[in-house]
């Protein structure tokens, strides 16, 4: 796609939904955070259901999770799926379906966890469910190299600090990192934060920096690597694909990303899709950019887990 | 089960989420409609993801539907499901799981469809809907026979004016109705509503008022047997299973359908679970009460079916 190509239509509808939601989390008086968690939900109003794919609930090692599994999908590779939602807001539930058509196009079982979110549980909780499912999914019989990391905006950060934490802690690394719209940037440094304001319908000035102050909490630190991988050292990294739209504020989370990751010579990928908002990939089997990037990492992952 | 049983422990967690809904629908100032039905599409959240089961969204004649496919099920049998919430709240993605297990029980395929909603589209919208469901159903093929209504709250209701309609419109009719924890009284005459107010976590006094104004908006009537039932010539209608909890203000909706059923010679089973809130099977996976109701719904309309 170049940069000139228009959005599909299909992609107006989550335009219009995240504005709806970008007015109502500006609105005065400001949303209980209960009621931004259940608005955040309806983001899988967004996907359709994938065919083919059944669910299971699990316990990952004490942590909740849910199975997706596409039929015919090999039932010994697994994509560890973290969900976005600012650590936050969301779950397995709200993020189901866009992780169903992921695993379907991998041709793997998807495993979405439900990490305990902030304020409740301010950081490193969600790095550390994230760690347990991962030991239970090797615990299982699963090789570290037939599984990949995924996740969306904050659950795109998660996938990316969960094979650093893992190699900090001696496990052998997954085989590859796929982070959608990934939200890294803590400091809320970023450009695009400004220059594309105007064209993010959700993410609006505040919202991060709110998210960012229940994440952190008391104690956790804006350049904590675990936290916030723009500081991390990324050699030795498995390969990362990385996607993001032109109209997100937090696009370059995942230019940034993949600059670092392109210097620290890992195998990167960075996909900017025109017009596209965040997290596009919710709008999966109801747009084209959403089939088609996921048609995508299909592909590109696909080899990564020895998979034809 | 008998009435001194007590409920589980597992079923605490409905009466919990239902007392908290409850709270905030009574709260001044009251809550707008789509902060209501963003509420009330977490009912889904008491249900566990059913096994085995996939999806598929599909067209049924013009109204958006979503097919629950049990792994094994009888291809030409078909539950066709309509979902609660008062006419005017929820949707098929709220309803899918319950759906799911109920149609996993029946060894079916099941059909949730997404009628038109009041106020936006007052009765007789929802019944137009369903019989245009219906039609599709029947014109794919799947003969009446094979059929079933079923469907929770005003969904109940819908189940059970839809053979009604169907006849006055020469269809034939489907096999059975189950009816959930059905909402009938459109009079608000129930004497459990006096009975039970203190024991139902959500249906306090003026939600079901309220609804039916929506429902029925400028032009229809309480009385009308096509709204509620309970004026309806029940006599040749299919075998009625209903069930409700013991604890719910809208009790008495199902033993006045089974009283007006049986008299009319209707195949009729009754079922009240004791200590149960309003539609129990939003536990389904979740709570013994309502899997014991599914696996018995399931036994009970088998072999009306045609299935062993």
């Amino acid at each position: 796609m170049t940069s000139t190509q228009s959005p599909s239509t299909e992609s107006e509808a989550q335009r219009a939904l995240f504005h709806q939601f970008g007015e109502r989390l500006t609105a005065d008086p400001p949303l209980e955070l209960q009621a931004i968690r259940e608005m955040f939900e309806e983001f899988h109003t967004l996907a359709a259901e994938p065919t083919q794919v059944c669910y299971e609930e699990v316990d990952a090692g004490g942590v909740p999770a849910m199975w997706c599994l596409p039929v015919g999908a090999a039932q010994d590779r697994v994509m560890l799926f973290a969900h976005g939602g600012g650590f936050v807001t969301n779950g397995m539930c709200s993020h189901r379906k866009m992780a169903g058509h992921l695993a379907k196009a991998a041709g793997v079982r998807g495993l979405v966890i439900e990490y305990r979110r902030a304020p409740e549980h301010p950081y490193p909780a969600q790095l550390e469910d994230g760690i347990t499912a991962y030991r239970w999914l090797l615990g299982q019989g699963i090789e570290a190299g037939h599984i990949f990391t995924a996740g969306d905006s904050a659950g795109g950060n998660l996938a990316t600090t969960l094979p650093l934490k893992a190699r900090a802690e001696g496990l052998p690394l997954p085989a590859a990192i796929v982070a959608l719209s990934p939200w890294y940037d803590m400091e809320a440094k970023g450009e695009t934060l400004v220059s594309n304001a105007a064209t993010d319908a959700l993410v609006r000035p505040g919202l991060a920096e709110g998210m960012t102050a229940m994440f952190l909490g008391e104690t956790g630190s804006m350049s904590d690597p675990l936290a916030n991988p723009l500081y991390a050292d990324m050699a030795g990294m498995p390969p990362i694909f990385l996607t993001a739209g032109s109209w997100e504020a937090l696009q370059d989370n995942a230019d940034r990303m993949a600059a670092i990751a392109r210097s620290a010579g890992v195998d990167t990928t960075l996909e900017i899709v025109p017009g596209m908002q965040h997290v596009f990939t919710f709008q999966a089997g109801r747009s084209p950019e959403a089939d088609q990037t996921i048609a995508t990492i299909g592909r590109w992952v696909r080899p990564k887990l020895g998979l034809g």
